[in-house]
């Protein structure tokens, strides 16, 4: 019969945690990546199982910087495997911003929820107001990271791209969702329909690229 | 005797205009370039002496792109040769923002001068506030553009670097002066007297940068 040490624990510990206290995540990202988690045979769960872990201090130079760093400290401090994602928009002729300042770029933080997102999406319109619709070239980017208790560490991006529009269009989503006209579509993200945009996500396209990462390193 | 017709009226007159009706601007650059306008012979006027002439809507996607709209511009509607500048701040971490939008980054229309450059400032300052001092790289940017009334257009570039404080000091200067900490200083931009800032700031280093070019194609 095999040592019931700490080894032997971990090793039969088949969960993997994503780096977010939000329900209603983990079930969309669950789905998301199905397949493979039947397949390597691991359980997502989020961090409201470990609610005596902190959270961790978001202040990376970069979506992927951040993701790591959540998905590091989420796998230090439980010793499980975990993920982390980290995202916002992307404005070209802001050179990338607002990037990962992109929920606290009105620097109101006296709001919360959807007011907030409409300071922050009223702000950047404002900004750019004066800027012609060839140069409103925009896009959602997410960072995925993937971090074993080892130290060892994937990160993949994905994007959703489009153009802005003048003013806030559609109720589905958040976020700066209502102002970010879809490449190819006549709507915005935020008049797709939930499963439309998870289709085509910034979130799904980073998760879907990590699939490969999760059956290398933690595959049967 | 020669012929006086416009050609002759054009090369005779010895005035080069500065795109902007600030007067101030207008001494201030004089005095950068009085070496070279010496040489050339040519005398730094302000738009002030065009008042006929509109205003360009700045729309360009970059510094450079503005600097030579106004130019143009200038050098269409008057026959004379142009000059004219477009500056802002450029913080590394927002990947070049604000940039060309640095004037109106607070989004309030409603506010000018003083009230605006504060609001614009504590805005930056908000959205920064947990990045790390080696984070916090930034820099002035102008670029100088000179248009002749052949079209013939050059433009150059001024830097000017330091680290973005955490709050405003210094009541010299203008817009974000007060948070720029001078490189290789313990200053502000907004601490350092008119005399320091002229030596090296991002605009004289763009114009006398460009005092080669006046030389080339204005000289005798």
């Amino acid at each position: 019969m095999p040592d019931d040490g700490p080894d032997a624990v971990t090793s039969t510990d088949r969960r993997l945690v994503l780096a977010t206290r939000n329900a209603h995540k983990v079930v969309e990202l669950a789905e998301i990546l199905a397949d493979v988690l039947a397949q390597v045979r691991l359980e997502l769960v989020g961090m409201d199982v470990f609610p005596e872990v902190a959270d961790v201090v978001e202040d990376g130079a970069s979506f992927a910087a951040n993701a790591l760093l959540k998905a590091r400290a989420v796998a230090a401090a439980t010793g499980l495997p975990a993920l982390a994602d980290d995202s916002g928009l992307s404005v070209d002729i802001l050179g990338g911003s607002p990037g990962i300042f992109s929920a606290r770029w009105s620097g109101r933080a006296d709001l919360t929820g959807t007011a907030k997102d409409r300071a922050n999406l009223d702000l950047l319109l404002a900004q750019l107001a004066d800027v012609r619709d060839e140069h409103r070239g925009a896009g959602f980017v997410c960072a995925a990271a993937l971090v074993l208790p080892d130290g060892t560490a994937r990160v993949r991006e994905g994007h959703f791209r489009g153009t802005l529009t003048r003013s806030p269009r559609g109720d589905n989503g958040f976020g700066y969702d209502p102002i970010l006209l879809v490449e190819g579509d006549t709507r915005t993200s935020a008049e797709l329909s939930p499963a439309e945009k998870n289709a085509i996500s910034h979130r799904g396209k980073a998760f879907r690229a990590l699939a490969g990462d999760l059956r290398e390193l933690l595959g049967p």
